[in-house]
């Protein structure tokens, strides 16, 4: 028989995806150009051109035996050392090959780190808003997910109600900076007391709560700013990164989760992650993209375009009176509805063609999403849209 | 803490990894043409010219932002209606895109289809000996494996023992032809009756027993034969597929499900294995892949060395004297060892720089699997190696 719990996840629909597809019927109707799509967070600048020859060099060169032949169960040697000279060089932390298990993207990472340090039972703790993937990849783990409430406006994380509910039940802290979806970057302050919390807690409960830090845009960071590196602050943590965003590739899915030096287990916890793959028929990314990309982790694509947009909605959407943070990275912005329901605020948008992602699927009410990978020039011709938004309200 | 169960795990060493291990020590030593190493099925050929090709042309042409972008989370549109029309070409039965879910490979694709027909504390059914990793995909579902006992000569399916085993808590029954580690070839006959014990058991018990059917050798066939297609047979089939061995392209990870037409569950099943994804990471094979073996679907690589090989080995082990079944296809071939202990009998092999793997590897007792995937000038060396290892227990 069909397995019935993935069966009725079908009812379900994905918001995100639905406003996706609205988008694509209306453009149909009145042209892609007026339809003003803030609604994917799908990289909108092409792979650095490094990328495309490094894929061009090994294709032409490689022995095609051993170019798309098995990788190790532990991943791609030269991969795994690049990546971790590179976080080495970058984060001044003593990582070496053996710390780095390639993944299929983020969504791979995660749930490979996730399985690794927590057992059926467990609690996961994860701070509002977040991605909603998270609920399926905890789950798959057989743990249980716990939301931390949100802080308005600033969206750092809330280290009081935090404390609170680091109970001894909770295996590992699920984290993501620069954060989807409201663009914000974890300040060192908050990075550095959440560590305090997490040693004192571990100290009181006899065993290491462990931090999975969820880093997809790392690299995009704005006003010259870098991001601070969670793991610099506490050695437990697995880093989960993929090149989606830096390098966007997200249709190659290439991550990898990085054991910061000196965590617990780490002479462990990557053969473990190859274990565990057994279980879920991941067994490595393709091979050839983990050796094209080893050639280009000192590049990113340009990604230039995301500041530039973000200042210009930033702009406007203060303007208008909304109440909003200014992104940090990423290329999501994250301004309060004009009214309480946000899925209400989002339906009456659409009749100015502005698709907007109401921020219920994030697990926060009243806010709105926008991901703004988008052309600038869409971005300044929506203007208009969003102030007759705006004006509907006043 | 670390999930104990995986950690458990490192402690449980792989026989045929550990023999690869000794096999390159052993090669350091005594030089790697020495060595005949009969442990890992790996391809020795090439991927098709017509792959690079492919892979060069988009790379030359594709607008990066295209051909790297996001799938949808049901795969690319391009692979899976390519995949559809060679299946229905090739196998007379109407295959639609929507029957098609790409995977990371056969292991993805397993790990999905027993996701999809089976919940915790369901039985699923395979027959000995058995590919290994069928353990960690079964367990990784919280169903369980049983396993049917093997019928030695000739290693087709016992099907006597197949339908006492048949109880209707079996989910679903796992079957891979051309067979890992036997070389055998499900005949018609074999698959006419078992695909009659699951019509008639699934009425008695009131729920459908599906199939699925692992057929990475499926293009590896000798003697100008064709594999029964068991989807023929049964039409509650989940076929998975890979492209390791067919296009020689292991480390790439690309394989998919087929839905057979007229499954139960045919019009959710593939929706059901996109909802799956996302609780294990797996979201999708490379893009760039996906697009490359479209374009390949009708040629393979150059797989007659594999012939070759199974021919000087077959007619060798039986001028020795070894009670062993002609592979029908595959890489592999399954000799009677020449005592009791097929690890005893293994580890007198190494005496002669012959590496072998015992068959309790795969739930069998007393034989031992050679994996021919090596050159053909290698096999013709390594049967001196081979009648000193016979004569040794004359």
């Amino acid at each position: 028989m069909l397995n019935e719990s993935y069966r009725r996840m079908l009812d379900n629909k994905s918001v995100i995806r639905e406003t996706f597809m609205y988008g694509k019927q209306r453009a149909a109707q009145i042209g892609y150009e007026n339809v003003f799509d803030y609604s994917l967070g799908n990289p909108s600048v092409p792979c650095p051109a490094a990328f495309t020859k490094a894929m061009q060099k090994l294709l032409a060169e490689g022995d095609p035996v051993d170019l798309h032949g098995y990788c190790p169960s532990q991943g791609d040697p030269t991969f795994r050392a690049a990546v971790a000279l590179h976080l080495a060089q970058k984060f001044r932390l003593p990582y070496t090959k053996g710390d780095i298990f390639p993944t299929t993207g983020a969504a791979g990472a995660i749930s490979h780190a996730l399985r690794a340090v927590t057992k059926p039972g467990d609690k996961v703790l994860t701070f509002a808003p977040y991605f909603p993937e998270y609920g399926p990849y905890v789950a798959g783990t057989g743990a249980e997910l716990l939301v931390v409430p949100p802080m308005a406006p600033a969206f750092q994380p809330n280290l009081e109600m935090f404390e609170q509910m680091l109970t001894p039940e909770v295996a590992c802290v699920l984290i993501n900076t620069p954060n989807n979806p409201t663009g914000v970057v974890y300040s060192a302050d908050t990075l550095k007391k959440m560590a305090a919390i997490l040693t004192e807690k571990s100290a009181a409960y006899g065993h290491v709560i462990y931090l999975v830090s969820d880093e997809p845009y790392r690299d995009i960071v704005f006003d010259g700013k870098t991001v601070p590196y969670p793991a610099s602050f506490y050695q437990h943590t697995l880093t989960c990164f993929s090149y989606s965003k830096s390098l966007s590739l997200p249709g190659e899915r290439l991550g990898y989760v990085a054991v910061c030096p000196g965590c617990e287990g780490e002479r462990v916890l990557v053969d473990m992650m190859a274990q565990i793959s057994r279980f879920t028929g991941h067994n490595c990314p393709p091979s050839i993209i983990q050796r094209a990309v080893a050639q280009c982790l000192d590049t990113t694509s340009d990604l230039s375009v995301y500041e530039t947009n973000m200042k210009i909605l930033y702009d406007a959407l203060k303007n208008l009176g909304f109440e909003v943070e200014r992104p940090g990275g990423t290329f999501y912005i994250f301004p309060k509805a004009l009214e309480e329901d946000a899925n209400a605020f989002c339906l009456k948008a659409r009749q100015f063609d502005l698709l907007l992602v109401p921020s219920d699927t994030f697990g926060v009410k009243g806010y709105v999403r926008m991901a703004y990978c988008i052309d600038t020039d869409k971005v300044r011709r929506s203007l208009p849209a969003l102030e007759k938004l705006a004006a509907s309200y006043r």
